[in-house]
């Protein structure tokens, strides 16, 4: 299996970046092949902006989505985002590994999936969700929380996890085709001890050798929706 | 009433861009005093990292949140950063105006909330949602969106828009105290006539002029949770 680790962390010692590395290590013993993009480390640019773009499609002015489209076949698009790209093409598994900032992923990485999860190749029209362009890969995100897992849930301060994680977890990954298995958190992780903090990286590692027994999450079907995505069917009553 | 806009659109002329500018004049007329954050054009730098502080608490080690918190009361944060900072105190209400791409802010802007929601300021301890540090300041979100009304909603394909933007309104500005107001939403954009668009611009200008008429999206207190963050009262049955 060919697995991309995306990874973003302000902090090269950070515990995230040791999720990222342990992930890299049990993964190769593991027999797969693994490719590491340290957005902070490169020095990845997180912005979308017409810098973005070789010859454009329309010079006077920037729909950022068609001209991903445009560049992604002409392949006029700037070398760094063709770099991510063909590692996304390359890749089996994507792996997303982040620090929870705002219940969201840092912007350094918002930006990646801004600029290289590109319009046309990896969704467009009604090519998303199961129809997505990336169907047949996988992908999953290793997050490190400052919160318990008692402050998430349905009767919890901040409400179940997976809600929080909804954009980027449907309406991101699931939206491009990709099968979203399990989340896997690293929770409290500013205020636990290094032995706790050992332990997680164990059960990473243990997470990390049964991904195929993994349940993946569930998102909607397009086939219970029509052709304008009115649903087929009333589910809510 | 003074209005504070963070506005985030990679192209000047685009319907987003309309929607801020349209909110700066309609604001005035109606007395208030405006200032504008259009982060493109300021080229602002989205990027949390260790260059956003002075003297750091520790050099060795980023815990950013910590350091936002030591350089804050130190006066020792980003010259941009403080400029943001300045602007955000200085407002009774803050609107953060862009384009939904993957159901959330571009990285623009989520580098904005990621660098100018100071820790210690805004949040800390149990000093969030309710007890967050901007109590008594009101927040609203104008966004613009490819999808129609009806691809949102409990049985629709995208689920309710609340819920896409559930990190942003809750865990971001629920989260540091402010009082939501409900989202201002440009349908359809892409697709829509050049009527269209400017019906959406009267309909915001209307919006805005009733904006003590809305009444506020609602969020946990923390008066329902104990010390630790357990609920009191299980209301989930």
């Amino acid at each position: 299996m060919n697995v991309f680790i995306v990874h973003a962390h302000p902090e090269p010692r950070s515990f995230s970046s040791a999720l990222c590395w342990t992930a890299t290590e049990q993964l190769r013993a593991l027999g797969h092949e693994v490719r590491v993009s340290d957005l902070y480390a490169d020095g990845f640019d997180p912005v979308a902006s017409a810098a973005d773009f070789g010859a454009r499609k329309n010079p006077d002015y920037l729909v950022y989505a068609l001209e991903q489209r445009h560049g992604y076949e002409a392949g006029t698009l700037a070398e760094d985002i063709r770099g991510e790209v063909a590692k996304l093409l390359w890749c089996d598994l994507l792996i997303l590994n982040f620090p929870v900032f705002w219940f969201a992923p840092p912007a350094m990485l918002k930006g990646w999936i801004d600029r290289v999860l590109i319009s046309g190749l990896t969704y467009g029209g009604t090519r998303f969700y199961d129809r997505g362009g990336l169907v047949g890969k996988r992908a999953m995100v290793s997050l490190t929380l400052g919160g318990r897992p008692h402050m998430f849930g349905p009767d919890a301060i901040h409400g179940p996890l997976d809600d929080m994680l909804r954009p980027l977890l449907r309406g991101t990954l699931a939206y491009t085709g990709l099968t979203v298995l399990p989340p896997f958190v690293g929770w409290h992780v500013p205020y636990i001890s290094e032995a706790e903090r050992a332990q997680i990286l164990v059960d990473y590692r243990r997470h990390l050798t049964r991904l195929d027994t993994l349940a993946p999450l569930r998102f909607p079907s397009l086939d219970d929706f029509d052709a304008k995505l009115h649903p087929k069917v009333a589910s809510h009553v």
